[in-house]
Protein backbone atom coordinates (compact mmCIF):
# COMPACT_ATOMS: atom_id res chain seq x y z
CA UNK A 1 0.00 0.00 0.00
CA UNK A 2 1.53 3.05 -0.75
CA UNK A 3 1.81 5.87 1.77
CA UNK A 4 -0.95 8.67 1.70
CA UNK A 5 0.44 12.24 3.51
CA UNK A 6 -1.88 13.37 5.93
CA UNK A 7 -4.93 14.85 4.74
CA UNK A 8 -6.17 18.30 6.18
CA UNK A 9 -9.78 18.24 8.01
CA UNK A 10 -11.53 21.68 8.17
CA UNK A 11 -14.29 21.44 10.45
CA UNK A 12 -17.06 24.15 9.50
CA UNK A 13 -14.87 26.28 7.52
CA UNK A 14 -16.62 29.76 7.16
CA UNK A 15 -14.71 31.93 4.66
CA UNK A 16 -13.99 30.35 1.21
CA UNK A 17 -11.23 32.53 0.84
CA UNK A 18 -9.71 30.77 3.90
CA UNK A 19 -10.02 26.81 2.12
CA UNK A 20 -8.43 28.87 -0.48
CA UNK A 21 -5.53 30.09 1.28
CA UNK A 22 -5.20 26.43 3.44
CA UNK A 23 -5.08 24.91 -0.08
CA UNK A 24 -2.23 27.16 -1.45
CA UNK A 25 0.34 26.76 1.65
CA UNK A 26 -1.00 22.96 1.00
CA UNK A 27 0.44 22.86 -2.15
CA UNK A 28 3.59 25.09 -0.27
CA UNK A 29 4.41 22.20 1.51
CA UNK A 30 3.56 19.24 0.01
CA UNK A 31 0.14 18.20 1.00
CA UNK A 32 -3.08 17.65 -1.38
CA UNK A 33 -5.61 15.60 0.62
CA UNK A 34 -8.08 18.00 1.75
CA UNK A 35 -11.66 17.38 3.82
CA UNK A 36 -14.42 19.62 4.58
CA UNK A 37 -16.96 19.39 6.69
CA UNK A 38 -19.90 21.63 6.56
CA UNK A 39 -18.26 24.26 5.19
CA UNK A 40 -20.80 27.18 5.89
CA UNK A 41 -21.30 28.85 2.43
CA UNK A 42 -21.57 25.08 0.96
CA UNK A 43 -19.29 23.88 -1.87
CA UNK A 44 -17.75 24.47 -4.22
CA UNK A 45 -17.04 28.58 -3.81
CA UNK A 46 -15.39 30.08 -6.62
CA UNK A 47 -13.86 32.71 -4.29
CA UNK A 48 -11.57 29.71 -2.59
CA UNK A 49 -10.47 29.12 -6.08
CA UNK A 50 -9.53 32.85 -6.47
CA UNK A 51 -7.35 32.69 -3.46
CA UNK A 52 -5.77 29.78 -3.94
CA UNK A 53 -3.13 31.43 -6.79
CA UNK A 54 -3.13 28.64 -9.03
CA UNK A 55 -3.01 25.36 -5.85
CA UNK A 56 -5.96 24.61 -7.57
CA UNK A 57 -5.42 20.56 -6.86
CA UNK A 58 -6.70 20.32 -3.11
CA UNK A 59 -9.54 21.95 -3.90
CA UNK A 60 -10.51 20.02 -6.88
CA UNK A 61 -10.20 16.83 -5.01
CA UNK A 62 -11.97 18.17 -2.03
CA UNK A 63 -14.35 15.95 -0.04
CA UNK A 64 -16.98 17.49 1.48
CA UNK A 65 -18.85 15.91 4.59
CA UNK A 66 -22.15 16.46 6.69
CA UNK A 67 -20.41 14.91 9.57
CA UNK A 68 -16.61 15.04 11.25
CA UNK A 69 -17.00 10.89 12.13
CA UNK A 70 -17.58 10.69 8.21
CA UNK A 71 -14.29 13.04 7.38
CA UNK A 72 -11.95 10.85 9.38
CA UNK A 73 -13.71 7.25 9.37
CA UNK A 74 -10.64 5.64 7.24
CA UNK A 75 -7.97 7.41 9.20
CA UNK A 76 -6.30 5.43 11.83
CA UNK A 77 -4.44 8.85 13.34
CA UNK A 78 -6.54 12.05 13.53
CA UNK A 79 -4.61 14.77 15.59
CA UNK A 80 -6.69 18.11 16.53
CA UNK A 81 -4.75 21.22 16.06
CA UNK A 82 -6.46 24.02 19.01
CA UNK A 83 -4.58 26.88 20.41
CA UNK A 84 -6.69 26.24 23.60
CA UNK A 85 -6.42 22.52 25.41
CA UNK A 86 -9.53 21.09 26.65
CA UNK A 87 -10.18 19.07 29.85
CA UNK A 88 -9.59 16.09 27.62
CA UNK A 89 -6.84 13.62 28.89
CA UNK A 90 -5.50 13.44 25.19
CA UNK A 91 -1.73 14.78 25.17
CA UNK A 92 -0.89 17.68 24.39
CA UNK A 93 1.89 17.70 21.11
CA UNK A 94 4.13 20.85 19.62
CA UNK A 95 3.36 20.74 15.75
CA UNK A 96 6.97 19.24 15.73
CA UNK A 97 6.41 16.63 17.90
CA UNK A 98 2.64 16.30 16.10
CA UNK A 99 3.82 15.72 13.02
CA UNK A 100 6.63 13.37 14.23
CA UNK A 101 3.66 11.39 15.37
CA UNK A 102 2.39 11.87 11.55
CA UNK A 103 5.43 10.54 9.66
CA UNK A 104 5.77 7.49 11.75
CA UNK A 105 2.05 6.23 10.69
CA UNK A 106 2.87 7.24 7.41
CA UNK A 107 6.20 5.32 7.22
CA UNK A 108 3.90 2.31 8.11
CA UNK A 109 1.75 3.14 5.25
CA UNK A 110 -1.14 4.23 7.30
CA UNK A 111 -3.82 7.13 6.79
CA UNK A 112 -3.55 10.16 9.08
CA UNK A 113 -4.93 13.51 9.06
CA UNK A 114 -4.47 17.17 10.69
CA UNK A 115 -7.98 18.67 11.75
CA UNK A 116 -8.77 22.28 12.15
CA UNK A 117 -11.73 24.16 13.15
CA UNK A 118 -13.73 26.94 11.70
CA UNK A 119 -12.45 30.42 12.37
CA UNK A 120 -14.83 32.00 15.03
CA UNK A 121 -15.02 28.87 17.09
CA UNK A 122 -12.42 26.47 16.69
CA UNK A 123 -12.84 22.94 17.77
CA UNK A 124 -15.67 21.38 20.05
CA UNK A 125 -14.52 19.40 22.78
CA UNK A 126 -16.37 16.89 21.69
CA UNK A 127 -14.57 17.11 18.07
CA UNK A 128 -11.19 16.87 20.04
CA UNK A 129 -12.98 13.65 21.66
CA UNK A 130 -12.75 12.19 18.19
CA UNK A 131 -8.35 12.45 17.66
CA UNK A 132 -6.11 10.83 19.44
CA UNK A 133 -4.04 13.92 20.40
CA UNK A 134 -4.21 17.43 20.76
CA UNK A 135 -1.37 19.51 18.47
CA UNK A 136 -0.62 23.37 20.62
CA UNK A 137 1.06 26.14 18.24
CA UNK A 138 3.28 28.21 20.55
CA UNK A 139 1.66 31.23 20.13
CA UNK A 140 2.46 33.95 22.36
CA UNK A 141 -0.82 34.54 25.16
CA UNK A 142 -1.08 37.69 24.74
CA UNK A 143 -2.19 37.04 21.24
CA UNK A 144 -2.99 33.67 20.42
CA UNK A 145 -5.53 34.23 17.63
CA UNK A 146 -3.57 32.31 14.61
CA UNK A 147 -5.46 32.20 11.45
CA UNK A 148 -7.05 29.41 9.94
CA UNK A 149 -4.44 29.09 6.96
CA UNK A 150 -1.16 29.99 9.29
CA UNK A 151 -2.08 26.86 11.79
CA UNK A 152 -2.60 24.66 8.60
CA UNK A 153 0.95 26.57 6.98
CA UNK A 154 2.75 25.77 10.16
CA UNK A 155 2.12 22.38 10.75
CA UNK A 156 2.48 21.52 6.89
CA UNK A 157 5.94 23.13 7.29
CA UNK A 158 6.91 21.06 9.88
CA UNK A 159 5.41 17.80 8.10
CA UNK A 160 7.62 19.12 5.09
CA UNK A 161 10.71 19.32 6.86
CA UNK A 162 9.77 15.22 8.02
CA UNK A 163 9.95 14.60 4.58
CA UNK A 164 13.00 16.00 3.68
CA UNK A 165 15.04 14.37 5.34
CA UNK A 166 15.41 10.33 5.61
CA UNK A 167 12.41 8.11 7.04
CA UNK A 168 12.96 8.13 10.92
CA UNK A 169 12.77 4.55 12.49
CA UNK A 170 9.60 3.49 13.85
CA UNK A 171 8.62 2.64 16.98
CA UNK A 172 5.22 0.82 17.16
CA UNK A 173 5.58 -2.68 17.16
CA UNK A 174 2.24 -4.94 16.07
CA UNK A 175 -0.73 -4.12 13.96
CA UNK A 176 -1.69 -0.26 12.91
CA UNK A 177 -4.44 1.42 14.60
CA UNK A 178 -7.43 0.60 13.51
CA UNK A 179 -9.80 2.93 11.07
CA UNK A 180 -11.73 5.24 12.67
CA UNK A 181 -15.20 3.91 11.04
CA UNK A 182 -14.92 0.59 13.46
CA UNK A 183 -13.94 2.48 16.84
CA UNK A 184 -17.07 4.69 15.92
CA UNK A 185 -18.79 1.95 15.51
CA UNK A 186 -17.26 0.38 18.75
CA UNK A 187 -18.32 3.58 20.53
CA UNK A 188 -21.96 3.30 19.29
CA UNK A 189 -22.16 -0.15 20.42
CA UNK A 190 -20.95 0.76 24.00
CA UNK A 191 -22.97 3.50 24.03
CA UNK A 192 -26.06 2.15 22.95
CA UNK A 193 -25.74 -0.97 25.82
CA UNK A 194 -24.77 1.68 28.40
CA UNK A 195 -28.01 3.32 27.82
CA UNK A 196 -29.62 0.05 27.92
CA UNK A 197 -28.38 -0.68 31.32
CA UNK A 198 -29.29 2.99 32.46
CA UNK A 199 -25.67 3.85 33.15
CA UNK A 200 -26.19 7.47 31.98
CA UNK A 201 -27.11 9.50 34.65
CA UNK A 202 -27.95 12.50 35.53
CA UNK A 203 -29.33 12.60 31.46
CA UNK A 204 -27.34 16.07 31.31
CA UNK A 205 -24.10 14.37 32.18
CA UNK A 206 -24.53 11.85 29.04
CA UNK A 207 -22.28 14.07 26.65
CA UNK A 208 -19.65 14.41 28.88
CA UNK A 209 -19.89 10.93 30.15
CA UNK A 210 -19.60 9.86 26.52
CA UNK A 211 -16.81 11.83 26.01
CA UNK A 212 -14.52 10.94 28.74
CA UNK A 213 -15.08 7.23 27.24
CA UNK A 214 -13.80 8.11 24.01
CA UNK A 215 -11.31 9.92 25.31
CA UNK A 216 -9.76 7.05 27.25
CA UNK A 217 -10.27 4.60 24.46
CA UNK A 218 -8.65 7.05 21.60
CA UNK A 219 -5.54 7.11 23.62
CA UNK A 220 -5.15 3.54 23.26
CA UNK A 221 -4.79 3.90 19.64
CA UNK A 222 -6.96 0.46 19.38
CA UNK A 223 -5.94 -1.93 16.33
CA UNK A 224 -8.88 -3.48 14.50
CA UNK A 225 -8.54 -6.61 16.16
CA UNK A 226 -8.78 -4.99 19.58
CA UNK A 227 -11.91 -3.38 18.49
CA UNK A 228 -13.45 -6.96 17.57
CA UNK A 229 -12.43 -8.15 21.01
CA UNK A 230 -14.07 -5.12 22.95
CA UNK A 231 -16.91 -5.19 21.03
CA UNK A 232 -16.75 -9.23 21.76
CA UNK A 233 -16.87 -7.90 25.70
CA UNK A 234 -19.60 -5.73 25.39
CA UNK A 235 -21.54 -7.78 24.05
CA UNK A 236 -20.18 -10.74 26.29
CA UNK A 237 -21.28 -8.52 29.29
CA UNK A 238 -24.62 -7.75 28.06
CA UNK A 239 -25.72 -10.87 26.14
CA UNK A 240 -25.17 -12.28 30.19
CA UNK A 241 -29.17 -10.64 30.63
CA UNK A 242 -30.69 -12.56 28.00
CA UNK A 243 -28.89 -15.61 28.65
CA UNK A 244 -30.00 -14.83 32.20
CA UNK A 245 -33.38 -14.31 30.87
CA UNK A 246 -33.31 -17.39 28.92
CA UNK A 247 -32.39 -19.68 31.43
CA UNK A 248 -35.05 -18.06 34.20
CA UNK A 249 -37.58 -18.31 31.18
CA UNK A 250 -36.68 -22.08 30.74
CA UNK A 251 -36.48 -22.58 34.52
CA UNK A 252 -40.31 -21.40 35.25
CA UNK A 253 -41.30 -23.44 32.21
CA UNK A 254 -39.70 -26.78 34.13
CA UNK A 255 -41.02 -25.82 37.59
CA UNK A 256 -43.86 -22.91 37.07
CA UNK A 257 -44.06 -22.34 40.71
CA UNK B 1 21.32 47.35 25.76
CA UNK B 2 17.90 46.05 25.97
CA UNK B 3 17.74 43.01 23.68
CA UNK B 4 15.38 43.18 20.63
CA UNK B 5 13.76 40.88 18.60
CA UNK B 6 13.88 40.94 14.92
CA UNK B 7 12.28 43.37 12.90
CA UNK B 8 10.12 42.62 10.36
CA UNK B 9 11.01 44.41 7.07
CA UNK B 10 8.85 43.90 3.97
CA UNK B 11 9.65 45.66 0.75
CA UNK B 12 7.25 46.84 -1.27
CA UNK B 13 4.63 45.00 0.07
CA UNK B 14 1.31 45.65 -2.57
CA UNK B 15 -2.29 44.66 -0.67
CA UNK B 16 -2.79 46.59 2.73
CA UNK B 17 -4.96 43.39 3.84
CA UNK B 18 -0.98 41.43 3.37
CA UNK B 19 0.52 43.89 6.04
CA UNK B 20 -2.37 42.99 8.37
CA UNK B 21 -1.54 39.67 7.98
CA UNK B 22 1.73 39.97 8.68
CA UNK B 23 1.48 41.97 11.73
CA UNK B 24 -1.22 39.24 13.00
CA UNK B 25 1.46 36.31 12.82
CA UNK B 26 4.15 39.12 14.16
CA UNK B 27 1.68 39.33 17.15
CA UNK B 28 0.92 35.46 17.37
CA UNK B 29 4.96 34.97 17.69
CA UNK B 30 6.17 37.45 19.86
CA UNK B 31 7.29 40.14 17.20
CA UNK B 32 6.39 43.84 17.20
CA UNK B 33 9.01 45.91 15.49
CA UNK B 34 7.47 45.95 11.37
CA UNK B 35 9.04 48.33 8.67
CA UNK B 36 7.73 49.17 5.47
CA UNK B 37 10.04 50.17 2.45
CA UNK B 38 7.91 51.84 -0.04
CA UNK B 39 4.31 49.82 0.58
CA UNK B 40 2.25 50.61 -2.89
CA UNK B 41 -0.85 51.85 -1.39
CA UNK B 42 0.94 54.38 0.76
CA UNK B 43 0.73 53.71 4.72
CA UNK B 44 -1.44 53.78 6.98
CA UNK B 45 -3.78 51.79 5.31
CA UNK B 46 -7.46 50.67 7.19
CA UNK B 47 -7.29 47.63 5.39
CA UNK B 48 -4.14 46.57 7.12
CA UNK B 49 -5.71 47.40 10.42
CA UNK B 50 -9.24 45.44 9.47
CA UNK B 51 -7.13 42.24 8.66
CA UNK B 52 -4.88 42.66 11.97
CA UNK B 53 -7.91 40.38 13.68
CA UNK B 54 -6.64 42.99 16.33
CA UNK B 55 -2.72 42.87 16.29
CA UNK B 56 -2.71 46.55 16.18
CA UNK B 57 0.84 47.30 18.05
CA UNK B 58 2.73 46.23 14.90
CA UNK B 59 0.88 48.68 12.59
CA UNK B 60 0.50 51.38 15.51
CA UNK B 61 4.65 51.44 15.71
CA UNK B 62 5.02 50.78 11.70
CA UNK B 63 8.05 53.00 10.55
CA UNK B 64 7.67 53.75 6.69
CA UNK B 65 10.99 54.13 4.45
CA UNK B 66 11.84 55.58 1.03
CA UNK B 67 14.82 53.05 0.82
CA UNK B 68 15.40 49.63 1.97
CA UNK B 69 19.28 51.00 3.17
CA UNK B 70 18.16 53.05 5.53
CA UNK B 71 15.22 50.75 6.24
CA UNK B 72 18.39 48.37 7.76
CA UNK B 73 20.69 50.80 8.36
CA UNK B 74 20.73 50.31 12.04
CA UNK B 75 20.71 46.47 12.10
CA UNK B 76 23.49 44.26 12.37
CA UNK B 77 22.53 41.26 10.79
CA UNK B 78 19.51 41.33 8.29
CA UNK B 79 18.86 37.70 6.69
CA UNK B 80 16.95 38.06 3.19
CA UNK B 81 14.04 35.96 3.21
CA UNK B 82 13.39 34.56 -1.01
CA UNK B 83 12.28 31.40 -2.41
CA UNK B 84 14.78 31.23 -5.50
CA UNK B 85 18.42 32.02 -3.95
CA UNK B 86 19.81 34.60 -6.92
CA UNK B 87 23.10 34.44 -7.84
CA UNK B 88 25.08 35.66 -5.05
CA UNK B 89 27.64 34.02 -3.13
CA UNK B 90 25.61 34.38 0.23
CA UNK B 91 25.15 31.27 2.53
CA UNK B 92 21.13 29.89 1.98
CA UNK B 93 19.89 29.14 5.24
CA UNK B 94 16.43 26.71 6.49
CA UNK B 95 14.46 29.15 8.33
CA UNK B 96 15.59 27.28 11.45
CA UNK B 97 19.19 27.96 10.88
CA UNK B 98 18.59 31.17 9.99
CA UNK B 99 16.62 32.21 13.22
CA UNK B 100 19.71 30.51 15.20
CA UNK B 101 21.88 33.32 13.75
CA UNK B 102 19.21 35.88 14.95
CA UNK B 103 19.09 34.31 17.94
CA UNK B 104 22.81 34.53 18.60
CA UNK B 105 22.39 38.33 17.53
CA UNK B 106 19.74 38.84 19.84
CA UNK B 107 21.94 37.30 22.83
CA UNK B 108 24.15 39.18 21.70
CA UNK B 109 22.22 41.92 22.52
CA UNK B 110 22.26 43.43 18.52
CA UNK B 111 19.83 44.35 16.26
CA UNK B 112 18.84 42.18 13.33
CA UNK B 113 15.92 42.17 11.15
CA UNK B 114 13.99 39.59 8.41
CA UNK B 115 13.64 40.81 5.43
CA UNK B 116 11.06 39.84 2.62
CA UNK B 117 10.19 41.02 -0.61
CA UNK B 118 6.71 42.17 -2.17
CA UNK B 119 4.04 39.92 -3.42
CA UNK B 120 4.39 39.78 -6.77
CA UNK B 121 8.66 40.22 -7.68
CA UNK B 122 9.90 39.08 -4.72
CA UNK B 123 13.35 40.32 -3.82
CA UNK B 124 15.52 41.86 -6.44
CA UNK B 125 18.93 40.75 -6.51
CA UNK B 126 20.14 43.90 -5.17
CA UNK B 127 18.29 44.22 -2.79
CA UNK B 128 19.77 40.43 -1.55
CA UNK B 129 23.27 41.61 -1.73
CA UNK B 130 22.36 44.16 1.14
CA UNK B 131 21.87 41.13 3.27
CA UNK B 132 24.16 38.66 5.38
CA UNK B 133 22.62 35.50 4.63
CA UNK B 134 19.37 33.85 2.34
CA UNK B 135 16.38 32.56 4.43
CA UNK B 136 14.64 29.84 2.13
CA UNK B 137 11.54 28.18 3.18
CA UNK B 138 11.38 24.46 1.98
CA UNK B 139 8.87 24.84 -0.06
CA UNK B 140 7.78 21.84 -2.59
CA UNK B 141 9.57 22.77 -5.71
CA UNK B 142 6.02 22.10 -8.17
CA UNK B 143 4.57 24.72 -6.43
CA UNK B 144 6.59 27.75 -4.21
CA UNK B 145 4.72 30.65 -4.52
CA UNK B 146 4.69 31.32 -0.81
CA UNK B 147 1.96 34.11 0.57
CA UNK B 148 3.63 36.86 2.04
CA UNK B 149 2.36 36.28 5.46
CA UNK B 150 2.93 32.40 5.22
CA UNK B 151 6.62 33.07 4.61
CA UNK B 152 6.50 35.73 7.70
CA UNK B 153 4.55 32.75 10.03
CA UNK B 154 7.38 30.12 9.47
CA UNK B 155 10.44 32.41 10.17
CA UNK B 156 8.00 34.10 13.19
CA UNK B 157 7.42 31.01 14.58
CA UNK B 158 10.83 29.73 14.29
CA UNK B 159 12.10 32.65 16.07
CA UNK B 160 9.10 32.11 18.95
CA UNK B 161 10.47 28.18 19.15
CA UNK B 162 13.49 29.55 20.64
CA UNK B 163 12.62 31.87 23.06
CA UNK B 164 10.03 29.82 24.22
CA UNK B 165 11.93 28.85 26.86
CA UNK B 166 9.07 28.56 29.34
CA UNK B 167 7.65 24.66 29.87
CA UNK B 168 6.83 22.75 27.13
CA UNK B 169 3.31 21.89 26.77
CA UNK B 170 3.01 18.64 28.64
CA UNK B 171 3.13 15.63 26.89
CA UNK B 172 -0.27 15.17 28.85
CA UNK B 173 -2.39 17.07 30.87
CA UNK B 174 -4.50 16.44 34.04
CA UNK B 175 -4.30 13.97 36.31
CA UNK B 176 -2.02 11.39 36.51
CA UNK B 177 -1.99 7.86 35.41
CA UNK B 178 -3.50 5.45 37.70
CA UNK B 179 -1.62 3.19 40.24
CA UNK B 180 -1.31 -0.52 38.67
CA UNK B 181 -2.86 -1.89 41.76
CA UNK B 182 -6.29 0.39 40.69
CA UNK B 183 -6.03 -1.05 37.18
CA UNK B 184 -5.36 -3.98 38.14
CA UNK B 185 -8.55 -4.29 40.14
CA UNK B 186 -10.28 -3.58 36.93
CA UNK B 187 -8.79 -5.79 35.35
CA UNK B 188 -10.22 -8.63 37.41
CA UNK B 189 -13.94 -7.32 37.57
CA UNK B 190 -13.43 -7.14 34.21
CA UNK B 191 -12.13 -10.39 33.75
CA UNK B 192 -14.50 -12.44 36.52
CA UNK B 193 -17.68 -10.71 34.85
CA UNK B 194 -16.53 -11.90 31.27
CA UNK B 195 -15.79 -15.92 33.00
CA UNK B 196 -19.35 -15.35 33.97
CA UNK B 197 -20.64 -14.34 31.16
CA UNK B 198 -19.07 -17.17 29.04
CA UNK B 199 -16.69 -14.99 27.33
CA UNK B 200 -13.41 -17.00 27.09
CA UNK B 201 -13.26 -20.06 25.15
CA UNK B 202 -11.57 -21.60 24.12
CA UNK B 203 -10.63 -22.22 27.97
CA UNK B 204 -6.89 -22.64 26.19
CA UNK B 205 -6.83 -19.74 24.67
CA UNK B 206 -8.24 -17.64 27.96
CA UNK B 207 -4.64 -16.40 29.09
CA UNK B 208 -3.91 -14.81 25.62
CA UNK B 209 -7.26 -12.94 25.74
CA UNK B 210 -6.54 -11.54 29.06
CA UNK B 211 -3.21 -10.19 27.99
CA UNK B 212 -5.03 -8.91 24.86
CA UNK B 213 -7.21 -6.92 26.40
CA UNK B 214 -4.99 -5.87 29.62
CA UNK B 215 -2.34 -4.44 26.40
CA UNK B 216 -5.48 -2.58 25.03
CA UNK B 217 -6.07 -1.06 28.06
CA UNK B 218 -2.69 -0.81 29.32
CA UNK B 219 -1.54 1.76 26.44
CA UNK B 220 -4.71 3.97 27.30
CA UNK B 221 -2.57 5.09 30.72
CA UNK B 222 -5.64 5.50 32.47
CA UNK B 223 -6.31 7.45 35.31
CA UNK B 224 -7.80 6.83 38.18
CA UNK B 225 -11.20 8.77 37.56
CA UNK B 226 -11.12 6.80 34.19
CA UNK B 227 -10.31 3.31 35.59
CA UNK B 228 -13.64 4.27 38.83
CA UNK B 229 -15.72 4.99 34.97
CA UNK B 230 -14.72 1.83 33.40
CA UNK B 231 -15.42 0.03 36.41
CA UNK B 232 -19.09 1.56 36.57
CA UNK B 233 -18.84 0.36 32.54
CA UNK B 234 -18.49 -2.96 33.72
CA UNK B 235 -21.38 -3.28 36.72
CA UNK B 236 -23.55 -1.38 34.47
CA UNK B 237 -23.27 -3.80 31.71
CA UNK B 238 -23.04 -7.00 34.48
CA UNK B 239 -25.82 -5.59 36.81
CA UNK B 240 -27.90 -5.55 33.64
CA UNK B 241 -28.27 -9.60 34.45
CA UNK B 242 -29.28 -8.71 38.13
CA UNK B 243 -31.60 -6.31 37.58
CA UNK B 244 -33.62 -8.30 34.79
CA UNK B 245 -33.35 -11.28 37.26
CA UNK B 246 -35.37 -9.10 39.98
CA UNK B 247 -37.64 -7.65 37.55
CA UNK B 248 -38.67 -11.26 36.37
CA UNK B 249 -38.79 -12.41 40.04
CA UNK B 250 -40.84 -9.46 40.88
CA UNK B 251 -43.31 -10.03 37.79
CA UNK B 252 -43.51 -13.96 38.82
CA UNK B 253 -44.55 -12.68 42.25
CA UNK B 254 -46.89 -10.36 40.95
CA UNK B 255 -48.02 -12.66 38.31
CA UNK B 256 -48.02 -15.67 39.04
CA UNK B 257 -49.22 -17.91 35.74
Amino acid sequence: MKSQAPCVILNEPQLAENIGAVARVMANFGLENLRLVRPRDGWPQDRAWASASGADWPLDGAKVFDRLEDAIADLQLVLATTARPRETLLPVLTPREGVARLTHVYNEGWASGMLFGGERAGLETADVALCQAIVTVPVDPRFHSLNLAQAVAINAYEWRLTQDAGPPPSFREGPPPAEQASVHGFYAQLESELDAAGFFHPPEKRASMERNLRVAFGRAQLSEQEVRTLRGVVTALSKGRGRVLAKLAARRKDDPT
